[in-house]
């Protein structure tokens, strides 16, 4: 299959596999774009009733197949927002394609496919980006500058928590490769670090099949410790990072997008009572001004870009093979009741 | 030395030990008790400025060896809030000298030490008691009370953050035996149960010879799994108890003594947009109604009945010592890289 | 002009004028409409660059002119989200063209356009709703619910909070009647109330021709007072109403929709300290569990009911009518200086 | 009765009129002074069990007759913090005596009163300084450095909140005089300003004889206005002042002292959803590094500096009588329901 070449002269040729929760997000954001930029081509979803739902709602041709989609549309983009396990059916089939390929997190299932996949894309020539939308979120790209500018100094800890309510959407994965591949893939990203080892503890209480809480710890290679605090189990939705360094702490909310920097201070205060209650020495604290945009936004306007411009994507599919080797550490770990070693791989080429 | 018996007819006679941060505490609280209630009768401090500022402002008699103040005022009660290194030597000498005692947390710097206190109070027949303050806190037992009762079914998860900057007071402990002492009593307490297993990252950082960061995991035999993140190297005080079980999350805020609890409710929200900002599926959100109270002056009445009643204080010296075991075993697990086995011990015998 | 029956067997014809940053909702939500349900037949827009945009993005038949749009598309229900100078004139042609009508609010920019819309709806037998879109947040419908139920006692105070930066979009009236308006309607509609006298503070600061800061004062006839702090010179949106009575105190947040009680407590506190910080006598406080949904799409719904069944929608042209005599109560009592009489009208028919 | 001078080389004597809720206050705070600094020679106090309970806990000599201490002990400076009714006949008492005078707020029950306790401190050489105690938080200090420097531009609006439970103490005066006197003295000192005239609603709901809500407005000659927010019917406590102007927004929280900078911002958001729910156009927010202390303590070392330095008090009886003034004013402006002018007066003399 030849595609023709993407010019400013044409739109973006773009379509989606699964019209699941995840992928309408995907579909309604490719179509608040312009015509002129991009066209969604097609929709393709063995459950009728989604399938139908995104038909009615937002006038794109629908396919029970994906092989038929890609066949008749020649989309110069595939999204695959299917369930995981479909992940290396679809993308290697849209990369055979001659498609780009946009893979919803986690990349696949195993490593093993996982590196497939990133050696395919290589061989063919094409873009592989993984969907790990939090690298998009403003707080996080701020927070990037921030550290990349020494505002923080050497980093002590990263803390990551995502805790919630069980989604009443269908997941074929447990916590780690549903929610902590998120804030992996963001302390990865913010450390620059390869990972030394793991440890993990980790429950199935209300899931059917796979864990549904996480509490992780990774040793980087800089000496910065990680934690991951992650569940379905909350009712509560809580979606935050805490950087804390030599000049104080940087807290992300990756709900409303604010980064919130604490500096330090050592000044004492006179008043032990309110001193006692409130901190004896902090310092300033400061919201950062952020430009605030819906991430999945972004996430697409990066790979237009890399699409167009013939460069790479901000999160890679060997990003995506980094976050999931770390994943399986973990899932290791808590399994095993050990300290699983990272050291003798490469997690991140950065 | 023969004590004169405590009757409703005589106030008990306390003597504390240490004159520092935490010994200004423990004397301004009992210089707040009614004459007929409780007599201060010596404060020893063998750094004299800190004598003299006591001295001066509650006009208690001072004494530079607290070996003299013990025999010349043959006290009740002798409170140890000297430096956790003298713990043991005095203890010995106040229990040896027929005082009841309230030795600040941790009991002891060693597990063998604290086992020598614990039996020379049986031997004795007196009383020991551990400051293991937070037990005392409104918050957290209005949440035990809350347990036992059943509100939360089984619990999932127990999370304590004590994060804050370092504190200008002389410290001869690490964070662990200085602050996370306070949570794992309180884990210990609310879970009633034997630890399994712990595993722990640890940072020094700041400090000069002990770690001043720890994370650590520990694996109750109930099934709950219990995550300490305590620090000294962050410039915002955060005291913070999440504890999440079937039927929601319980959250304590041991500064402004609140406990909140966010109960599990699963209903569809309809509008996707709010739904991913907020949360899809919270149900009530609670916050108890409490009687706050200072929670060193409700460890002073529970010390004050037990005394005068004959019955064992809320915290003893062998709830202490289950707090040690714990501390020194997140320290080998920090220390080692690995998972440290608690099954040979009965961490806690209640 | 003859319209067809709705009936089920049809989608209600929905067209919009306006398609600046107000009729864009509206158009978008309408967009979400199964196509059985709603069928979104034409927006009118003169700005060409405004028309082109939903046009392209949604997909629907652009008109320069409203009234060439209205009788070539002969919508059942015509939305006016045009400029507030504009509503008198296309709601009366699209009532006389036998169109039930939504008028953004306010109504109209003056009583009598008021008065005369109300009036021609009565005459034409036509729906004519106003769209005081809060009276649609789950949060205030939630409040109301429990002032129904006398969970509350007595109202005494109802305390408005809307402020926030000057928006980009054109405005071409004040903060009175561009946001006021949403809380006066709401607290019409929470105290069922006629309002005796109004006072009130004004500015124009930023904004080149209107006030752009209220600070107004209503007395209900029952008894209760109602405060407006509405202001467009605030760097943080703040939408709040807090209304205290007998028995505590209910928070609405309306951009979170959350809705918070706290009860009346008078328990002592015996610590001196914390009870000045916390406050000595606080009860219980909840957060009501709500099913959260986007307001203007609960309006439609509620609007599609009332068209298709024939009964009142929830905001009439009356309660609009109502709302702007109040608007302009205020205006007077700013720009006199005194205190205004509104006991000869009746502001609420309810 | 002649007074020997105050030198370096001997404390300040100083006697406490009144032994209740406040009184108590004084009596603690005075109490941690040093000894060479400050000498607590009495208290007086009519209610036995009050005043034993100070004999009892500072070991204070006490008085049923403040006549008769005074003269027994000479005080340097003596405090009034009986009820309101009482502060003229005492502090003329203690004026005449040749005592330096702290009034609690209000100064007293009347205009004339307090012009008479302003003449007489002046004719006697004497200070009197009045305890408008929020006036040495350090927030408000913090917050009036900022205006000055010019941080804020020109003052817009200002606006506080005091609201809480009905304390339990008692209380001859109400809402206006005991509460809102904080704010007021706050928002004159802030301004610099004149007042122009006020408006008010009051309610008494739960109050047996004085009113305990007041909604208040100040215009001020700046052309600022000030919004008052005052009552004891709510059953969470908040004590809150904004001042929004040119550049942004401050807000002080009185209770935890801090003081928070939202600067001013119209950069646009491109997500129209967050920005609906964040404010479009926040800037950065930043709450400033205080130093933390007691107010009280701060009003004790700022009276100390006036009476041995011979300079004048930061509350003098002036601003006390200012505070007063439009304290009647508001209770006039209620109970007619008529704006009332406050133009003929200079009501600020700074």
């Amino acid at each position: 299959m030849q595609l023709t070449p993407i010019t400013p002269a044409r739109p973006v040729k773009v379509a989606v596999v699964g019209a699941g929760s995840m992928g309408l997000n995907h579909i309604r954001v490719l179509s608040e774009f312009d015509d002129e930029r991009v066209q969604l081509v097609g929709v393709a979803e063995n459950f009728t009733a989604n399938l139908e739902r995104v038909i009615n709602r937002f006038h794109v041709p629908g396919f029970a197949d994906y092989r038929t989609m890609i066949e008749q549309t020649r989309p110069d983009l595939l999204v695959v927002a299917a369930p995981t396990q479909l992940h290396h059916e679809v993308a290697t089939f849209a990369l055979n394609a001659g498609c780009h390929t946009l893979v919803e997190k986690p990349i696949a299932t195993t490593i093993a496919e996982a590196e497939q996949l990133v050696a395919l894309a290589a061989a063919q020539g094409l873009r592989l980006a993984v969907g790990h939308v939090e690298r998009f979120n403003p707080a996080v790209q701020a927070l990037k500058e921030q550290l990349v500018a020494g505002n923080l100094g050497k980093v002590f800890h990263l803390h990551a928590r995502r805790l919630g309510p069980y989604p009443p959407r269908i997941r074929d994965v447990g916590v780690i490769l549903d929610l902590a591949t998120h804030d992996i893939d963001a302390m990865l990203y913010l450390t620059n670090g390869g990972v030394e080892h793991v440890s993990a503890e980790t429950q199935r209480l209300v899931h059917q099949t796979h864990e549904d809480l996480l509490l992780g710890l990774m040793r980087f290679d800089t000496g910065a410790i990680g934690m991951l605090d992650v569940n379905w189990l909350t009712p509560t939705k809580v979606r935050e990072l805490n950087v804390t360094g030599e000049r104080g702490l940087y807290t992300v909310n990756y709900l409303t997008q604010d980064l919130y920097f604490y500096e330090n201070d050592y000044a004492p205060t006179d008043w032990e009572v309110i001193g006692s209650l409130a901190g004896v020495s902090e310092g300033t604290m400061t919201r950062l001004k952020l430009r605030k945009a819906e991430p999945l936004r972004l996430e697409y306007e990066d790979l237009l870009r890399a699409i167009t411009q013939g460069v790479a994507p901000t999160v890679t599919g060997e990003d995506g093979l980094a976050v999931l080797r770390i994943a399986y550490r973990l899932m290791e770990a808590a399994q095993t009741g050990r300290v699983v070693s990272c050291a003798a791989q490469q997690v991140n080429a950065r």
